[in-house]
């Protein structure tokens, strides 16, 4: 069964222009003025309304155990979420314990996520090295789709990687053609902050965004900019919350450098005096890391997004109820870190970005899906609205005035960092697959019907690096042997 | 009669992929892996080739009348020599004298433009101002197709645009929807600096670079800016050639201001020892302003692309042969500036920016062709590879390897700035509405064939600002009337 | 008769330590510890105090005839309200109309001054051109200790100055070894916006800073910034308010110019809200040129003060009161601008530069007095500890708290900016010519006791900037004579 | 006996006049015009001269245990050749062996200083970490006048620093009122770069800047700087050598830390193209840490250093001959590192400084001896002519021309980085502790006549920084109890 989208108006990260979309086969079959309906097919009344490519929304975290407890959003309910929201694809992350072998891990998260109503894919996490790991990181990059590996510059006494470990793992993913990504905070900073707070009796949720103050995020982003400055090889800062790591960024960029940056929609909105509130659930719901910024920060994520050096929007989307939360009433330390976010990301960015003329409308399509799938090699079967790509499509409805609330929302969690948000401009109908599977607020998913997708290994940046890198070869100089003495 | 171009890599600003081009009655009638053959079309065989949008010059004057002589290029030779190169398509100018109604000299040059044998555009210089050309903007922009109008910082005394001016104009050009575009170079500046030279007995060409040092078109580039800032309206820079205008733009650019740079093959390419050539017409050869700079602003302007703070690359094709140089023989201020490189760009670009890893195919194509078209808001129709595009299209053998000579280039020129250069990747076909009108070396093109191309005004940069200005509009302070006393 | 100031810590611009101060003949003559008390010598106990160079305040317009009005505060009252802030000479501004022979105005001003308590210099404004403009430059500097020049880029139709004045006055102040000096708003813009505003029924003093926001501050110092390093002579930006124009300042150091910029201590804590009040006179009272920012600049501005690239801090010291004002009461443009500080100053910087530990003590002693001295060559002179220096010292108590206001100071104004502000460190005696002028919160000073003090020309940085310019001088090529043809 | 000296003129790091020095008792008696001599006094002409503060040296390792060798200029030997340079004063460093007690080695490094001809003082490295070395620090700060400790971030398997060391270090700094000082070189990269150019077959002193490369150093260089930030203490980067690590000072420095820089004479003047040449003697003369680097840096650093973002300039004066050097014949990584210039340095600033115009006399007076002093806390004893100080002076013969060879250097070393080069400028007469120790090129000291210099903690920048942490102190939110449940 085929669906016609007609009489809106495509907008794409370059463009802008009026077409009907014929989808068939969970691909894009035709654009065109004035395209014949096929019998049998679903129409879409698009009028008045833009249609874009669905969201991709690169970091969310469904069902991960964490902290001794498990996200309370599992792959099902979380990607049922995005595509109440516009959101057609997310990529997860494969997590493994330090000394479990990546491949395990990684099989665990694929059956995990067999249950996804709307596509997926993963990053894998690097918390440990051996030969074995790097072994791994091959069969994964070339069997197994995976293009991206991340290391957590945080966490430690847990995930955190080493200096020389990430030297050793940015190297291998350069060889492999995948892109490193890092979670920028210094751990050692973190730690002793951490211990300096609570010695202080500083318990409550405060303590957290006052041991990861924005100059712990900009040092890390820094030093992992720096490491694959020297390998020559591209990589993707998760999470960019504060001028400080955005600073590191465009300061690479500017200098050429391939560096590319990932901003929250929630560090885009909601500012540090959260975690001073004296409800202590209220306080906790908003703990994740890196925390909540004060409010100048916001401006220049939003800059950052509009020059074009964050390239991507995505959520952390990790959800922990109050109960969750509550593991550290007495240790700031303790609270599980994380937040919902998946299925806001499209309105949020819309209403606070398109409407106020911080962005165009194809900048809005670049950041939340176009670049996203060139980053991670998969445009333009995703993120574009093109003959031949999957047909993941959300009709927009410039119009249509929400209020966000966890009343209403479809997220597995009992709270929302945009509670009581109004918002114009939501999704009328999002299409996963060629199908219709939101309309009228109403969700109509298949539990599995979501498919893991591979993604190719060395975009268009290894290339180019590879040529700088013969460019700036090391030389050796040819001396006369030493004279007999 | 048709043209299937097949058994190529599309590269476009976006995505590269395997598939065949039909172009029929100009237009991009098809792409898809194994496309049919039409009878009696022409077939390209692009195997092992890229396929990529024609190049768009934002920046050429042909046959200019300039300081008492007119450029050697006339509109049927300078599109035949792009086309030779791979560019499909030029923005040139029309330059009114002062006191001139734009209109009269929008007409003359239309006239001069219609031998063309590619298609072409025009944007419009201010030079002077007063109410009927203020009516004039709005008649061009309105009705002929002109949605960009030019600013001249400096030439005192000729063209030179005032403070004030710019500020009229840039106003009125953001009511038009229509983009300001400034030459920024402090014409007061330069003019001091001439006299003091000529006062101390530097009179060759040598003095061309002197009297123009790059904090000169750092300081108007600022200014420009900080114009276009204070009435919240898009603004692009013409021939950015150092990086104290680059820093200007991305100063801007990083604050979320809407700034556009462009960049000069030649300025990333030749630097200013040679205008301390011994031999006159050498270093007369060179003359164009801005001049070329110290090598250390090249490294400077590559970056600039490779970040996307400068967006398009252009020439400003205009050709002196020796014998007009010649009028400057005593005084440097006399020398016709100009040179060429309309047929050089795409070339140059390629093998240095390519080849070196400095750009992805991608990124050439963005600079070379698609951020043209989208600021001067003629995309998709040009710098887009999509069913409906014009079929201005250049097949690129990354294999050809060639000398730039004047010897052998078709531009009417007698010099060539990149004379003796090897080149590694060269266009083996162009076409041009659908037509090959270049292959293995050989134009065959149409006087008058090219086409007058009008762009739209109101590009996606002016609702948003639009919506910025709402945002920020002067407030009022209500006041309790005075009482009386 | 002498003085002995006893049991004080010394603080300099460059150390600490304790000692006692002798001053006779209106000189140091004496620095040690356990100084013997002359006989008939007043005495001065500092114990527990801190002993520093009295104030320097570079920047006041006393009974300045502005805008259809004279300012209330002059030379008499104006320098006895500075005696008792700590501050021990002014520079105030000898500002020509246009065509008015510089020589004139300078006598006029001269006679003005007569009547001054403390002493005081003179920069001279450059408010047009013409041969006896340059000529009278030349009196000034050569015969009349004036070594500094000012130049106001705003104030269309009035006293701005144009590029070209700009550029031949700056040659003549390098030549004559004097200060290039210069108020950055852009007049252009200024007017447009003015007209603007006005246009739309913007009348009130909200209009005020709406028609002067900081990209037009920081345009116009970029501009004279750039004027100066083209001629490669120093320059001094004066009431430095945004981060816009200290940027500009920053960026030119860094890059190794000979930039100089001053801060007021308005600018440093008042911010731009005060406009939007409803009562128009306490709106009225606070405008001034560049008028108080938002917050955030405040910010940076202590930032520059601290990192070294703001030097000098200042009040622009210009007293109208409210019926003075009142002449605005319908167009914001005609409300006199200026307001008080000379007596603030030390105190408002000592509390927040200090106290707050964002100045060290020395760093204080900078910003008030040494790097003024120094920038206008009267150093050691003024703004030194040091034998055979002026005997103008301020003993300050960093115990003392009072709370600012109108109705307590000493400055002839109706208004106080910084009126409720409690500040904790202030002068417990302030030494003039070596005699305690004002101690117990009393002033004792005499009618024409401050001396018009002569400023030599070329400063240490006039002989380094020569030095470049060999380094940099212009190059001629020798090319052969042209064969015959 | 005491010294006069005569006629000359004063220069410090403030100002420049005409005045007479009388030493005695090895400190400054009196300054004034015409002072009368003492019977008995040695008479010094200063005529047509410059009288300015003995040079510091912040920055020497003499007789260095390191690499397996000993650096062979020793404390006698090295502090003469200061003299003869101009240089009054060093600070060397005591290094500790990883686990060996710090006092331990601070003893030894003592006994070894005591046969020096110049006053000295110590740095003291922290290369380890446990309680003793904590308390060590303690006794080294309140009883031996050590007031700054250096941290190696290079030297992997050696005396590298962890982040959690250098956490707890610069905490204990802090509490201690010692300055935190950093070698800034990330080890792990080095060691990346080193194993992989040795795999790579390059094994000579070509390898060594390629370990190396910039971005190594500007990473450190950063981490450190945020590490200093997070505690709110002041930090000093040693021989900071290329853009890479002066943005990262300048930034935050304009961000109002308080960071300071020092610049080694030979990164000012020496490429890197010294380790590419065939003769393997000379390219390992140069092998020192931080390598030197391409040209473009250099300009930086004079910039850094007239822009005041850096402050000290050093030497690294560490010297190895050619059969020590020769241990690395097969293994750049085993060629000791270090070269000499204690004797140099203050002759290459000013010819290349000064007579150029990068910098004013009293800038060449800041950047070798009075900022040093500051930051390091003995000043105005040292790096001041003021009475009272210690009478550690050089006059400057501006007129003196020579060429700087190891074949007439005072330099324990067979080698000069500056062999070759002219200077004009240099000491016509060193005056340590009162008493003229070099003229007429020679040396007249007496071994063990040099003194140990106790520093005192808690610079005036600590005081600052103190009331900076009290207002930003860590908050505590009071939240009501839970409700029982």
């Amino acid at each position: 069964m085929s669906t016609l989208i007609r009489g809106g108006t495509i907008v794409t990260s370059e463009t802008s222009y009026r077409a009907d979309i014929l989808c068939d086969d969970g691909v894009i079959k035709a654009i065109g003025e004035g395209l014949e309906t096929p019998s049998g097919a679903e129409v879409v009344d698009a009028g008045g309304q833009y249609v874009m490519p669905g969201g991709i929304d690169p970091h969310t975290h469904m069902q991960l155990p964490f902290m001794g407890t498990v996200a309370s959003e599992d792959f099902e309910t979380g990607t049922a979420a995005a595509l109440a929201g516009g959101t057609t694809q997310i990529i997860d992350f494969v997590i493994p314990d330090p000394q479990e072998p990546l491949m395990d891990a990684y099989r665990k998260w694929r059956g995990w996520a067999e249950k996804s109503v709307a596509d997926y894919s993963f990053h894998v996490a690097v918390t440990w090295w051996d030969d074995t790991v790097h072994r791994d990181m091959g069969l994964l990059a070339e069997n197994e789709g995976v293009n991206s590996f991340k290391h957590f510059m945080a966490y430690k006494n847990a995930i955190m990687v080493s200096d020389e470990m990430m030297l050793a793992s940015f190297a291998r993913c350069r060889e492999l053609g995948a892109m490193a990504t890092v979670h920028a905070e210094n751990g050692e900073m973190v730690y002793y902050l951490q211990q300096e707070l609570l010695a202080k009796g500083i318990t409550g949720p405060e303590g957290h965004p006052q041991s990861r103050p924005p100059e712990i995020e900009g040092e890390a982003a820094n030093r992992a900019i720096r490491t694959a400055q020297l390998l020559q090889t591209p990589i993707y800062i998760v999470h960019v919350s504060c001028k400080e790591s955005l600073e590191a960024i465009t300061r690479a960029r500017l200098e050429g450098q391939r560096v590319f940056g990932e901003c929250l929609a929630g560090h885009l909105l909601i500012d540090d005096s959260v975690y001073y509130n004296e409800d202590f659930e209220f306080a906790a719901a908003h703990v994740m890391s890196p925390p909540f910024r004060p409010k100048d920060h916001q401006r220049e994520l939003w800059r950052g997004l509009q020059s074009g050096n964050l390239q991507t929007t995505a959520t952390d989307h990790c959800c922990f109820c109050a109960p969750q939360k509550a593991a550290g009433r007495d240790d700031f330390t303790l609270i599980p870190n994380g937040t919902s976010g998946v299925e806001d990301r499209m309105a949020v960015l819309w209403h606070h970005g398109v409407n106020s003329g911080k962005l165009t409308m194809n900048e809005f399509v670049k950041v939340t899906s176009t670049n996203a799938a060139q980053i991670f090699n998969i445009h333009p079967r995703k993120g574009s609205i093109s003959v031949g790509a999957d047909a993941d499509i959300v009709v927009w409805d410039p119009e249509m005035t929400r209020t966000i609330s966890a009343k209403t929302h479809h997220q597995n969690i009992d709270f929302n960092i945009f509670e009581g948000m109004e918002v114009k401009g939501s999704p009328s109908h999002t299409i996963s697959q060629g199908k219709v599977v939101f309309k009228d607020g109403q969700l109509n998913v298949v539990k599995g019907a979501g498919r893991y997708i591979k993604r190719p290994t060395f975009n268009p940046y290894f290339d180019a690096l590879d040529k700088r890198r013969k460019e700036t070869a090391p030389r050796k100089v040819s001396r006369p042997a030493q004279a007999a003495e």
